[in-house]
């Protein structure tokens, strides 16, 4: 079968490889659609940040080259032996949280702190830029009745928005605010939406970005080119109760926590790799609170009721619809030339 | 009378000065007690921090040379005219701050965050290094039968600590860690006694400081300088449920952080004068929380109520008792070169 291996930054390859087989408590799967990632991007770009190289990664004792591909969704084509949770032909969105189960944080059923966190199609062991894979049981969540699989592939990133929206502070009629809008930081916002919040002022220096934004239910943009937009935000709204950094810029986080209120929040979506100045008398002075968050736990049926209500829309957030063959050129390639670019869909046939 | 007015840093004066006058609303108090706290030393060694000059405090509207001490308790000797709280003779601790009580946070009760904070005794209007003082009727509370006077100075620095314990997420059982264990962090450490916290974690360079925090009911001492704070930490506990960062040091901060769990709590009691570098993807990782506190609001009355049942006991934390006369040579300097000092309590007359 067909599936993209990444090799090295720049290097991501379409090449025939085995098909996988079904095991006890596993599920194959054909993959329908699986979209790009900001991940995918950063491993593409600068490599390897999550990809096991040299060393295996622990729970799929995989390494580099690796399946790519962790938003997807398929329909099950065969199941293991004590698999109950789904049956051939069932269509399923995959959570490709790959977690321990022994450590404390498993234990009590964060799973997404494992010690040894992992992702399917991003720590090895296969992943939807393919044609086949075969993934556990746990990972598998059938999709209700209705939902199209452009959808089901837009679960994985809704799930981390509406996670970060549901670990904030924010109730019905607070105010917040978005540094960065990206894929995420277009679902947070959305998020907000489900949550109620009452004004979203969405940060962003791309116009494009800023124009879908308020499509996507941004109550007011601020462009950091044009306008300070921390001085903007305090003028607006005395400070906002919670700020979502999405951006991963050291300068922006503090941005965000200086553009809340007293005793307001910082939540931290992005993934970063090295160190931020902060200001931490910003924090004490107003009592305010920083957090972070990553990836979701035990919330794709309810990203997926949400999504039958008519939130994380796929003809608002899919921008462009690939083969896989064409991953690097109109996929990778289009994601670092292209701000007005949303969610890019793979087709792997 | 005779009083200590800061006029720059390492210029301290005690000198004559006119006795103040109450006013309707107004409370006249012979200071009995006044401690120094470490933000009088940080005033000394490299002030103003808080210390207004050029521009006076919006609300003191005081200006340098301004009468220090803002830790004290006294006995009333006059009221002003509408003063129903306390009558002559009583015994008053004194609660400092300065609000505007028209701002945002002060409508909703969060006097401390107030967009004009400031303190009696450090941001001018008068101050406890002095033998009277005149206070807003709101700042006293009457201490209660069997606390003495020297405890009553102790009230001030005791609420830090306490209100930085109920801020933060600790629940009877949970595991602490407290990074600096000067005055405050002893206090954190008695707050944290009272709170239920199963084991209290010490992390302090001084020697004399550990054995002290072992006194006051540190379950373990860590020297950083003997090993690994946060290495040891995570053997002994596997993350603290919450850290508590009283240095103010840069490099200490990240260590609380990394010595929690996941989902641990750092909570930031120092104030800081710099920006600090931190890794945020150590707080995104585990999901953890940095959240800030400052001075304390409505909690005078419980700590005198601690206060006789036992906790944050003078006997324990005044290591020195001087005259007004010596504050400079006996009680700042003093400060400045031995650590085993904790509370210097001051005598005005």
């Amino acid at each position: 079968m067909k599936a993209a291996r990444w090799y090295n930054a720049r290097d991501i390859r379409v090449e025939e490889v085995e098909e996988p087989k079904v095991e006890a408590g596993k599920v194959k799967i054909k993959v329908e659609w699986a979209g790009i990632c900001g991940s995918d991007l950063h491993e593409y770009a600068a490599g390897p940040i999550f990809v096991p190289v040299k060393t295996p990664h622990p729970l799929s004792r995989d390494v580099a080259p690796i399946i790519m591909g962790h938003e997807f969704c398929g329909r099950v084509v065969e199941v293991g032996e004590g698999v109950t949770k789904v049956k051939v032909g069932d269509p399923v969105a995959i959570e490709p949280v790959l977690r321990c189960g022994k450590c404390p944080a498993c234990k009590k059923g964060k799973y997404n702190l494992c010690e040894q966190l992992g992702f399917h199609g991003l720590s090895g062991g296969g992943g939807g830029f393919s044609e086949y894979t075969v993934v556990d049981e746990y990972m598998v969540h059938r999709m209700p009745e209705g939902l199209s699989f452009e959808q089901g592939a837009l679960v994985e990133p809704a799930a981390v928005a509406l996670h970060a929206v549901r670990m904030s502070k924010i109730k019905p009629g607070d105010t917040a605010a978005v540094f960065g809008t990206g894929p995420i930081g277009l679902l947070v916002i959305e998020a907000l939406k489900a949550a109620g919040a009452s004004e979203i002022y969405a940060v962003e220096i791309s116009k494009e970005r800023l124009q879908k934004a308020k499509e996507l239910g941004a109550t007011y943009v601020i462009n950091p080119k044009e306008e300070d937009p921390v001085n903007k935000l305090l003028d607006l709204t005395g400070g906002v109760d919670v700020a979502f950094e999405v951006t991963g810029i050291p300068a922006v986080l503090q941005q965000a926590i200086d553009s809340t209120a007293f005793e307001g929040e910082t939540v931290i979506v992005s993934i970063w790799e090295h160190e931020a100045g902060i200001q931490p008398n910003n924090i004490v002075m107003k009592e305010r609170n920083v957090k972070g968050i990553i990836a979701y736990r035990d919330i794709f049926p309810a990203v997926m009721e949400l999504m039958r209500q008519g939130y994380f829309q796929a003809e608002k957030l899919v921008t462009k619809r690939i083969k896989l063959d064409e991953i690097v050129t109109e996929g990778f390639e289009t994601l670092m030339k292209e701000k007005d670019q949303v969610k890019i869909l793979v087709k792997p046939e």
